[in-house]
């Protein structure tokens, strides 16, 4: 009766070697662009390394990590029996809920092992920018585990819509600062420009980046995009597998949110390239219109934070000077997705689907009420979409999502829906043509 | 590898039949005082039965409350590695989580259940009081299930100290008034008398039960204290049993922390007369210094309500006029505990342990930190009275902690705890000899 916990990362670059070599210019060039950077060299060689290994389609997780996932894991897959009747479909709706740990949401997943990895590396200072505050949670507890220190920007917006998040990441020991913030030049540059910006996680970031250096134990942790974190989320996809194939299940469409793109490489890697040959489920990354990078953004170069200090990386993106609106799911506000995912995309591996802010939270309502899982907003887009695409279908077809975290932390949203003073956060097309058009302009001097 | 789920709960009742036919007299006087009582005939007959039943040592769960069950069950039993260590005790501490549902605690296990048996009954509104807003939640969450409306009140503090309580409330549908209200007679004479109110449970629990009546579709159903919730709450400890067995594990001591009863009740009851004789662990209650009614309280005959409206019960108390200080374990501030657990502490099968509020939080946040599980601060006096009494003690006992909540919506005590502005939420023993006197002089009314 032990519970099963998978003992590997799934590695889906060792099953796309070409991307490395040259035939996708995504990796090779922004590998190319990055060699400059005085702080890469400093991330642990062992991230590094599962950033770029082309070979080993599974990576052991280290004991000591493992040890931490056991607190929490395995998490539960569930059939939403409930929610399906609901929304009157033939489809079998399981979902993975990654919202159970102290954290509540994914992000743990590789917090823990990048606080592992930090710590034998002799480490002592983490920092970070942080979006809805997921991630700065996380590895704020990874931090406290392994004795680091922690440093964590965040958005003003998700900073003042969920107090909670701060009082959780000063519980693990953390510092906690407002994004545009007082103690770093970018912070303070942008508050004089404008006093009343509402941040974002490529500001934060950057102030992130700029206390990089400021002690040689000091580094920069980060919780998405990077293709090591899409590999410590593989942990959701492996252990979904395992669970489904329990059930004699194999799912035929797979959807997660899409923001940096972590949770959903984490949820469809491991069925995207199967050891059996079985068929490639259709992969939905489920992002808001607020920030539609997938479905009105380009494949372009851009730089990842707002400081100009990281490396400019191919991906799909409105550009890193968009500013999206101040949606409740403050980690889907990131102006880009991963370059190893957006390379993908080109391949057509995966599609995308907009959802706009108040269909997303009818939709999370109502699944907290037929299943007893409140959402986070960011999650919330994943059961959205699946909603309305299998609602009123009588196709039995064997759908899986990833409900990445839980919306405790964001009651704010919900309480601002059900008084109907929540607006659906869409930017005219007009105001994306505009950042692109700044983006493309930027495309010139690469 | 379907999950173990109990399907019987445990009634203990049947193991003390003496209780209700005269040895004890605290079952046979209430149920005689209680007899003219208008409003008890309309409770379920269901439920009646389930409280005063003698014979069955198990009841049949019905499957369309077991289907629910399912939804969050089997409930986490973990082994807490880390905070053994962190306490330098070479007991062995498991402990079972019931803060993973939607509601966030136990009182689901008893919302869903009397959802079902008032549907049943023709019932179609549900009023109630709730303290700290975990049963509020969970019987909102019921109720929206099985198509009841429902209207609950809220002690001031606590609905001023949780507004995340009301919000999930009001998700469910429900209609929530901060209690001393506006809304009932009760409410306007106390506003009226002291308008700064902290409210209590009794008070809220007044004003509810004003409001029974109005239609004769309308019923209070109680989120405590009484047998038949009692009954629904020891599926914690049959699940509990189940799996410490597949461990290999019997525990020698168990903590729970005590309101009213329900939880301390459900993780205990399964343990204390055992179908195999197994030893009866030593069975701890956890209390608030701030509302002592185990180590301080007297059996005594008092109201259950603020309102007198109610049936007068024998059970250790401090007086249904008790106001506790305003401590952030709103679920724990009831000024009385469960006739039957109370006659049962009279026989001793238990015993009781204070605890300020203070030493609370600081455990509670370094079990967070160890283990992962941020607890409710009701349930924390659970963990905080394991640490005293283990902690730094080498006997290898085995110990089981009830963690009956979780603390999400309780940021506001951990962040206050945090920045040094948290009290003990000590009363003086002058001040409860104050309460405990205007008690003695009510018992010569009886």
């Amino acid at each position: 009766m032990t519970a099963h916990v998978p003992t590997h990362w799934r590695n889906l670059l060792a099953d796309f070697p070409d991307l490395q070599s040259g035939t996708s210019d995504t990796l090779h060039d922004s590998k190319r662009l990055s060699a400059d950077l005085s702080y890469l060299p400093k991330m642990p060689l062992s991230l590094g390394r599962q950033s770029r290994d082309t070979e080993n389609r599974y990576h052991r997780i280290p004991e000591e990590v493992l040890a931490l996932y056991r607190l929490y894991r395995p998490t539960p897959l569930r059939r939403a029996r409930n929610f399906e009747q609901r929304i009157n479909t033939g489809a079998r709706i399981y979902y993975k809920f990654e919202g159970t740990n102290i954290s509540g949401s994914h992000k743990l997943n590789s917090a823990i092992a990048q606080g592992y990895y930090y710590k034998k590396a002799g480490v002592e200072h983490v920092v970070t920018g942080t979006g809805a505050g997921q991630w700065g949670t996380a590895i704020a507890y990874a931090c406290a585990h392994f004795g680091l220190t922690c440093t964590i920007f965040m958005p003003s917006v998700s900073f003042r819509q969920k107090p909670q998040r701060k009082t959780m990441m000063e519980l693990f020991g953390a510092s906690v600062y407002e994004s545009p913030s007082e103690i770093t030049d970018l912070g303070r540059k942008i508050r004089a420009e404008s006093p009343n910006k509402l941040g974002s996680l490529a500001i934060a970031t950057g102030e992130a980046l700029e206390l990089v250096g400021q002690t040689n134990k000091t580094q920069f942790a980060v919780g998405s995009g990077e293709n090591h974190v899409l590999l410590h989320q593989t942990i959701i996809g492996e252990e979904a597998k395992w669970q489904l194939e329990q059930l004699g299940e194999w799912p035929d469409i797979i959807y997660a949110c899409m923001g940096a793109g972590s949770n959903f490489a984490g949820a469809t890697f491991p069925f995207m390239r199967d050891e059996r040959g079985r068929p490639r489920p259709d992969c939905v990354a489920a992002e808001p219109m607020a920030c539609p990078k997938i479905t009105k953004g380009v494949y372009a170069y851009t730089e990842t934070d707002f400081s100009g200090t990281t490396p400019i990386a191919k991906m799909m993106t409105l550009g890193s000077a968009y500013e999206a609106p101040g949606i409740h799911a403050g980690g889907l506000r990131y102006h880009g997705t991963s370059p190893f995912l957006s390379s993908l995309y080109q391949m057509g591996m995966f599609r995308g689907l907009a959802l706009p802010q108040r269909q997303v939270f009818d939709v999370a309502t109502d699944f907290a009420k037929a299943e007893g899982v409140l959402p986070a907003p960011e999650s919330a887009h994943a059961i959205c979409a699946a909603a309305q695409e299998l609602g009123g279908k009588a196709e039995p077809r064997t759908c899986l999502i990833n409900i990445s975290g839980m919306g405790y932390h964001d009651l704010a949203g919900y309480a601002a829906f059900a008084d109907g003073s929540l607006d659906d956060g869409i930017l005219s097309d007009d105001e994306i043509a505009k950042s692109l058009a700044q983006l493309q302009g930027a495309q010139a001097l690469v």
